[in-house]
C-alpha cells in the first residue's frame, strides 16, 4: 500500500481492508504457532514467568520497547481495586511492550491481556494434554487457549499485519501481558500503578466477538467453619463441620436469590437482559481428616459475584450478616462457628457509557471485517478492565474470540474466530490510533 | 501374701482382694507415667513405632518374651476381616510381650490394645498440645489417652501389681500393642495370623468400665464425585462437583434411616436399646480447586455402620444400588458420575454370647472392685475384639476406663478409672488364668 498523508484516514481508504485481510491471512499460521507455544507453557498461578518469557521476546522481535517489572504489593495495597494476594508475586513479572509512533497524531492504545490460566481440573478428563495443544476441526485445545493467550497472540498478529502492510499506529500502543488476572487483578492494577494511561484499552477475552459494556463485581472468600468434634459412634454428639459448612453454604443461596430479583435495588440497568447475573460459586471445599471421626473443621472458598456500584465492604458486610444471622437461628448451626476472610478478587463491577468511543470504533471495525453488528453484552464474570475504566481514566471493554469451556475441561478456541478478530484489532489499531508508513531505517 | 496350693482359688482367699487393690495403689503413679509416655509418642497411623519401642522395653523389663513382626500384606489379605491398606505396612511392628507359666494350669489369655491414634482435628482447639499430656482434676489430656493407651498402660499395672504381690499367672497370657486398629484392625489380624488364640481376650477400649457384648460393623468407603465444568461466569452450565457429592450424601441417608429403623430385618437383637446404632459419617472432604471454576471433581470419605450378620460384600451392594439409584433418579445429579471404592475398614460386628465365661468373670470382677454390677452394652462402633471372636476361635469383650472425647478436641481419661479398671483386670488374671508364686531364680 501506498502510504497516504492523512493517518487517521488510511484505515477508510479503498483497497485497505482486503489488504489487510489479506495480510492478517497471511500472519495466521504464525499467529497459531505462538499461540500454541503460549499454549506450552503451563502459565498458572505462581508459574507465569517462562510465558512472559516467550512473550517479552515476541516484543522485542516486534521493535517494542520491553518493559518489565513485578508486582509490588507494598506499593498497591492502598491503591483503590486492590485485591489481597493468594500467593507471593515474587518471580513472574508483567511485561509490557511499548509503542511510540514518530508522529503522536492519533488516539493512544492499550491492549491488554493476562497470561495466567486457572487449574486444568482432573488431568484424566482432558481428551489430551492440556498443556500440550491439538487443533481438531478448526479448533486449538488446551488450558488458556482461550482465556486467554488467543486474544494476546491475536493483539501481537493484528500489530504484526499492519507493519506487513508497511503501516506502523499513528499513536502509543502499550501491549501488556499481565499476571494474576484470574484471582486479584493485581497485574493489570501494577500496570496503572506504573502509569500505564491511553485513550482507550481494549482486552480480546474470549468472549464470543461480542463488545463487552458491562461487568459484574466478584468477590472471594473463604469461610472456616468449626463444628463440634466427636467419636463416630455418636455422630449426634458432636457437629459434623463438613455438614454444617454446606449448610452455611445453603444459607446464602437466599442471599444470591435476592440479588438476582428484578426487583433488588441493586441491580444494574446493563444487565437487564440478564435473568441471572449474580452466581455465587461453591469452588473449592477441604474438611475432615478422617473417617471415622465427625469432622471438626471445613473450609469452603466461595467466589460471589454483585452488582456494579455495589461497595465491596456492604457486600462483604451482607455475607457476614447472613452467615451470623443462619449461626444464630439455625439449630442445625448450634455450636458451630464460622470464620470469613477475604483473599483475591475484592473486584467491583463496572458498566461503559453506550457511546463510549471504543464501542463504536470497534462495532465499527467489526461490522467492517464480518459484515455483521457485534453484539453488546454485560458479563457475569470481571475482567482487568475493570481497573483502566474505574481507577484509570481509560475506557475499556473486551473483544476477544469464541472459545468454549473455559475453565472448564477441554478448553477450547475457535481459530477463524481467532483470525477473524485480529482482522478486527487491526482495522481497529487503524481506525483508532491511525497509521504512518514505517521509514525503513 | 503366702502362696495357696490351689492356683484357682487364690483370688477368692480372704486378704486377697486388699492386698491387691494396695499393690494397684501402689503402682498407680508408675502407671500413670507410663500413660504419659505413651502419649507423649505422637501414634498417628504410620508413626506407631516409637511408642512400640517403648512398649517392647517396658515388656522387656517384665520379664516377657518380646515378638515384635510387622504386617505383611500378602499373608493377610486372604484371610476373612482383612480390609484393604490405606497406607503402607512398613516400618511400624505390632509388639507382644509373651508370659508363660511355670505350670499352664489356668485359662489362657490375651491382653490386647492398640497403639495407634486418631488424628487431632485442629490443634488450635486443644487447650493443651495434644501430644503433651496434662492432667487437670484428676484426668489426663491428650490424643490417644483414652483411645486406647490408657487401656495398654492399665493391663500392664494389672500384671505388675500382681507381680508385686508375689504371683504370676497360672496360664499363657499374650500382652499384644497392635497397629492399625483406627483403620483397618490388620494389626490384629497379623496376630492372628501368627498364631495367637487364646481362653478369651480382653481389649480396655475407654468404654467407661462397661462390658461390651457386640459391636457393629463398620465399613470406610471413598465416593470420587465427576461434575460437568464450567466457568463460573455461567454456573447453571456446569454441574458442580461440590454440591453433587452433598446430594449424593444425602441420598444414603435414607439408607442410614432405613437401618436404624425397628423394623429392619437386619437389626440384631444385641442392639434392641439402641434407637441409633447405625451412623454413617461424612468424614473428610476435598474439592475443587479454584474459587472462579465450577468443580469438576470432590471426593467424600464416609464410615458406615451396619448390624452383626450384615455381610460387608451385601453391604456394598446397597451403597452402590443407592448411588447409582439417585445418579438415575435425581435430576440434580443429571450428567454426574460417582465411583466408589473401598480402603480402610470393611468389618463385621459381631455378638458375643451373654453366657460368656469371659463376661462373667469380668462381671465378677468388676463386683468384688467397686462393688456395682457393670452395664453390659452393644457397641455403635467397632473393635479389634471381632477378629478374636468371629476368626480366631477366641471369646473377646472389651472392659476399659473412663474417657470422653475420644477422636475428638480435648480428648481425656480418667485416672481414678484407670486405677480400677487395673484392679479388676488383675483380678480378673488371678480369677482367669489362676496365680502361681513367683520362685525366685
Amino acid at each position: 500500500m501506498a502510504p497516504a498523508s492523512d493517518p487517521m484516514s488510511l484505515a477508510g481508504s479503498p483497497g485497505f481492508l482486503p489488504a489487510l485481510t489479506q495480510a492478517v491471512a497471511d500472519g495466521h499460521e504464525a499467529c497459531i504457532t505462538l499461540l500454541a507455544d503460549l499454549v506450552r507453557h503451563p502459565s498458572l498461578l505462581g508459574q507465569e514467568q517462562s510465558a512472559q518469557d516467550l512473550i517479552a521476546g515476541v516484543f522485542t522481535g516486534l521493535g517494542l520497547t520491553v518493559d518489565r517489572f513485578s508486582i509490588d504489593l507494598d506499593a498497591l495495597r492502598s491503591m483503590p481495586g486492590f485485591s489481597p494476594a493468594v500467593t507471593a508475586p515474587d518471580g513472574r513479572d508483567n511485561v509490557v511492550g511499548i509503542y511510540q509512533p514518530r508522529v503522536h497524531s492519533g488516539r493512544s492504545l492499550i491492549l491488554n491481556g493476562h497470561i495466567d490460566v486457572v487449574p486444568t481440573g482432573p488431568a484424566d478428563l482432558w481428551s489430551a494434554d492440556p498443556f500440550d495443544p491439538v487443533i481438531r476441526d478448526g479448533r486449538m485445545y488446551g488450558r488458556g487457549v482461550g482465556d486467554m493467550k488467543a486474544g494476546i497472540a491475536a493483539y501481537i498478529a493484528a500489530f504484526s499485519a499492519l507493519r506487513r502492510m508497511g503501516y506502523q499506529p499513528a499513536a502509543p500502543v502499550f501491549f501488556q501481558s499481565v499476571v494474576e488476572e484470574e484471582c486479584t487483578g493485581n497485574g493489570a492494577l501494577a500496570c496503572l500503578h506504573r502509569g500505564y494511561r491511553a485513550d482507550a484499552a481494549v482486552i480480546p477475552e474470549p468472549f464470543g466477538q461480542t463488545l463487552m459494556t458491562a461487568q459484574v463485581g466478584v468477590m472471594w472468600l473463604q469461610i472456616v467453619v468449626t463444628g463440634t468434634p466427636a467419636h463416630v459412634l455418636d455422630t449426634g454428639a458432636g457437629r459434623n463441620a463438613i455438614e454444617s459448612a454446606y449448610a452455611i453454604a445453603g444459607h446464602l443461596k437466599p442471599l444470591e436469590q435476592a440479588w438476582n430479583d428484578r426487583a433488588c435495588p441493586h441491580r444494574h440497568a446493563a444487565f437487564d437482559g440478564h435473568n441471572h447475573p449474580i452466581h455465587f460459586n461453591l469452588g473449592k471445599i477441604e474438611g475432615g481428616e478422617w473417617a471415622s471421626s465427625v469432622p471438626t473443621r471445613c473450609t469452603l472458598d466461595m467466589r460471589i459475584g454483585f452488582h456494579p456500584g455495589q461497595d465491596p465492604a456492604a457486600v462483604r458486610a451482607a455475607v457476614e450478616d447472613t452467615i451470623a444471622q443462619a449461626l444464630r437461628t439455625d439449630p442445625a448451626l448450634n455450636g458451630v462457628k464460622a470464620e470469613v476472610s477475604y483473599g483475591g478478587f475484592q473486584a467491583e463491577g463496572f458498566a461503559l457509557p453506550e457511546d463510549a468511543e471504543v464501542l463504536a470504533e470497534l462495532e465499527a471495525s467489526h461490522h467492517a471485517v464480518t459484515g455483521g453488528i457485534p453484539r453488546r453484552v454485560a458479563m457475569t464474570c470481571t475482567t482487568d478492565a475493570r481497573f483502566f475504566a474505574l481507577y484509570g481514566d481509560t475506557p475499556a471493554t473486551c473483544y476477544g474470540p469464541h472459545a468454549s469451556r473455559i475453565h472448564g475441561i477441554d478448553e477450547s478456541v475457535d481459530l477463524a474466530s481467532v483470525q477473524e478478530v485480529t482482522a478486527v484489532l487491526a482495522l481497529f489499531i487503524a481506525r483508532w490510533c491511525g497509521l504512518e508508513p514505517i521509514v525503513e531505517q
